[in-house]
């Protein structure tokens, strides 16, 4: 059996654990019956499109020949069903062509195509942060030229950030923009690991480029960003970038990543000058989330993976789902999922509803814990499939060798957890996340079950490193981010589910047999992950001192 | 850089942590020269043999061509090597040309084969496993003929176990074994993932294989070991034995996995009729061990190949290894790889003297505990190459794929955790576990420090676990038995750590430079490891009704 869209979950996690309803007057148009037919079909582009060329287009890889890249076989037929089908413009502005839905739902639909197919999925997410980035920042002009082409899927688009000499560090970047008398720029420099930077299937691709205009301040206040459509806007006619190089990765191996060389090309400022690394980090937010929800795609696809193969494999005469050791690992992957999710879509609510506190708390979360989880997940997917797991035929093997980019790319996690203390934790004294414990220990004890104490007394332990975080020195808590990220994830998640818990009877989609096997989802959460949550203060403790250059 | 056998951690995991010398009066040929003779030696031949024909070997794989597997390019020449200077035989019986030195010592250079070259360490890894199954079980003709030249590394070996039919379940398997005039069988089946099954760099390969003589029992009890050479005994002709297909694996490419067909081939009975399975199990626990030292192995390579890179590559105009989150994961995967690797020696020097309650008890442990490790550690080295991490071309990506079968193969560590539980601890009641956990109460009580304490607060939560698998309902305990499993796991690191800085300053070796190393890693170790202990006891006493099959 291949990938079905677990439409239960989702709906569960989206309206009784985030609260999608909670948006009901901001986004009038959107109601239960249109929500479930929005997910039917896309779980049907999913398992009907997608998963079936992700494994051929994993063994393919794609090609360059000379500066084309050819995509892997079938993506350019599946990519013309998703543009048509209009799933690109889920939530972009109805001015040009959007449907003007929740964020959430458009996350929804995303998750869906991440799991059958994480390769295909990352060029529409690319695109989708150009549509942001352009919706936020563009000219008029701007947006009525590029808007309409992108949402409709006509063209796509690219985040062109790092330089093979900096990295993550982009301040280092050197590319350089010289001005033109017709008020564009030349665009001349290098750009490394750009997802989706050339290929067939979009009549024009629009490059989203941070680069440093003549004259312009050194470090991270001297960077504007650009314009550079593949053809120029003016009469079509080829610019002057092309992608030089396709990396040989890992994994996500039908998604190419381009080193891209820009010679000069046509290039038009967007935004402020000197202002693009602000303008491109509101882009990378929304990219994080995304990026976080590829965590749980990825995990689902290799929870449904293996979870079927439990169920037709006999080992000693029983299936091997019978094995308690067996059902561990699928009861673990389907409840880290199930939070994961929780968490990706409350994020995409709060965006939705402009509760940005919690949105800026929660992204690089999302990011970062969903990511690691993504990895664990399709770790224990192999796991259950034995022997078969390991061979490329069994397919488990895919998926844990495309989840290993999500730690890494749109900010690795370590970065995320620079972010969720320096910028989120510092930048208001705790406050986002004192409002997230409260949350917590109330849904909590809401839940009056042993199963609820154990996320009060998790909050409780999450607050104790905050205090931590807040006081220590700055090197030592560093030392202890990533811990305390996850730890914060680790409530987040039991947050959410609670929630859920306790919304579901409110919705009519939500069976008594939804919510008991929730109810056990939450419970293995409780106890099995929730339960560790006082000891790893101790780690997030550590301090810098026990952390020698060794 | 390349990998550089890391001697002075190896040092103080054998002779600090598992008291190597303990063993002087059984092994009076050894002492602390010969020893470092070793050590350097073999860590020239992994350095400068083994690890430059690492990722050439993944990138080429073997080839099948009619029924003969060619190896990747260098690795006849590095097997020949590898034959000549007697590694092989280190620990083999010297009646017949071994080297009779302990096992602890042969494990050790092992180690550093496996980090340099995971594939290529197979092939001795499972000609061991024959050594040892013949030396046990064969009789004094079948020693004669077979051990001088597997010994010598003339001819290799294979354990042939595995049917397309049976998986893990060996009392399911079909391989028929006729009686012949001559006494010999002729044997016919069908055996898969067999290691090294065919090559091209020994004149000679014998399979150990499991069948069923006609008319022997079904299930586990009917089954035989019979020895199957690649060409006949009597004239050197070629047997029926051949390899018709290999697989497609994520990593390990250049060791072939192959599909073996045996089409009435000439097999002589190894030990008693039907008690092949007993003789395979001694051959296993020996070959549990060599596992999870792989996957300490493959987590040092990972851990040497990270630092490297963060001590040599600049972000934001500081190295990264300045950036304290990148030292956490260093030092992570630094002192979980000394605790794996002070397990693994340490089983081998219980194996060596005799003290088989705590080598059984520890089997499972080392090999579950560390081929985890094995999988986690390379997964933190991709994370710290970042992007670099991914792309094939950095190197790191191909640890992450070779360290995932080791949880996967020689039982997986699902069946490792049932064979702690059910026949480690039902088997003599808790005994040899409750005098493991005695062993780090003292062993954290005599460090007198902080860190110490923490040891012993650890040693109190698996007794707590251990008291409640020794009650539980089967279904439950197994429910429960991996995380107990990792638990032990974590508290023998923490044991045989501790026990290293304790005897660290009777050895000559150990000079203070390398015991201040030491001390930090035991505390990080501490702090970060066994501080989770107390609150780990929840998940596994989490039963089987809180794991439904969903």
């Amino acid at each position: 059996m291949g990938y079905r869209a677990p439409v239960g979950d989702m709906r569960f996690a989206l309206e009784a654990c985030a609260d999608l309803w909670s948006l009901k007057h901001q986004f009038a148009d959107i109601d239960a019956d249109l929500l479930e037919a929005i997910l039917d079909g896309a779980g049907a582009l999913a398992a009907d499109t997608l998963a079936p060329i992700n494994r051929a287009g994993d063994r393919s890889g794609v090609s360059l020949e000379g500066d084309v890249v050819v995509a892997a076989r079938g993506f350019k037929q599946a990519y013309a069903a998703f543009a048509e089908a209009g799933w690109q413009g889920l939530a972009a502005d109805p001015a040009y062509g959007g449907q003007g839905l929740p964020r959430a739902v458009a996350l929804a639909v995303f998750e869906t195509i991440h799991s059958a197919n994480m390769s295909f999925g990352l060029l529409p997410m690319l695109t989708l942060g150009a549509i942001e980035a352009i919706e936020r920042h563009g000219a008029p002009d701007q947006k009525e030229f590029y808007l309409a082409k992108l949402i409709s899927g006509e063209w796509t688009g690219t985040m062109n950030l790092t330089e093979p000499q900096a990295g993550s560090d982009l301040g280092a970047l050197v590319t350089k923009a010289t001005p033109q008398a017709d008020g564009s720029y030349a665009i001349t420099g290098q750009k490394i690991f750009i997802t989706w930077g050339e290929h067939d299937l979009a009549a024009n691709i629009v490059h989203l480029v941070l680069a440093r205009i003549d004259g312009a301040p050194m470090g991270s206040k001297g960077i504007s960003m650009f314009i550079v459509p593949k053809f120029r806007d003016e009469d079509g006619s080829r610019n002057a970038v092309r992608c030089i190089g396709i990396e040989e990765k890992m994994g996500i191996h039908a998604s190419p990543t381009c080193t891209m060389a820009y010679e000069g090309a046509t290039g038009w400022l967007i935004g402020e000058e000197n202002k693009g690394l602000a303008a491109m980090f509101t882009m990378m937010n929304a990219a994080r989330l995304n990026v976080g929800l590829q965590g749980v795609a990825v995990a689902e696809a290799a929870y449904q993976k293996a979870f079927a193969y439990a169920q037709e494999r006999k080992q000693g005469g029983a299936l091997i789902i019978e094995h308690p050791d067996v059902r561990r690992m699928l009861t673990h992957m389907r409840a880290k999922i199930q939070a994961g999710r929780a968490i990706c879509y409350a994020t995409a609510v709060a965006a939705d509803s402009g509760d940005k506190q919690r949105e800026d708390l929660l992204t690089p979360i999302a990011k970062a814990w969903c990511t690691e989880l993504g990895v664990e997940a399709a770790s224990l997917g192999v796991q259950v499939h034995g022997g078969m797991g390991y061979v490329e035929e069994g397919g488990a093997a895919q998926f844990y060798r495309d989840a290993r980019i999500a730690p890494i790319y749109e900010g690795t996690n370590g970065i995320q957890a620079i972010d969720l203390y320096g910028r989120k934790l510092l930048g208001d004294r705790g406050e986002a996340m004192r409002a997230l414990i409260d949350d917590a220990r109330e849904a909590g004890a809401a839940l009056k079950k042993t199963h609820g104490a154990r996320l009060v007394i998790a909050a409780d332990a999450l607050e104790e490193a905050t205090q931590y975080m807040l006081s220590a020195a700055r090197e030592d808590a560093l030392a202890g981010a990533f811990e305390y990220l996850m730890l914060a994830g680790d409530i987040a998640g039991g947050l959410y589910l609670a929630r859920g818990l306790a919304g579901a009877p409110r919705h009519a989609a939500m069976t008594k047999e939804i919510i008991a096997g929730q109810t056990a989802l939450f419970a293995y959460y409780a106890e099995a992950v929730l339960a560790r949550a006082p000891a790893r203060v101790t780690a997030i403790q550590i301090g810098a001192a026990a952390l020698p250059p060794i």
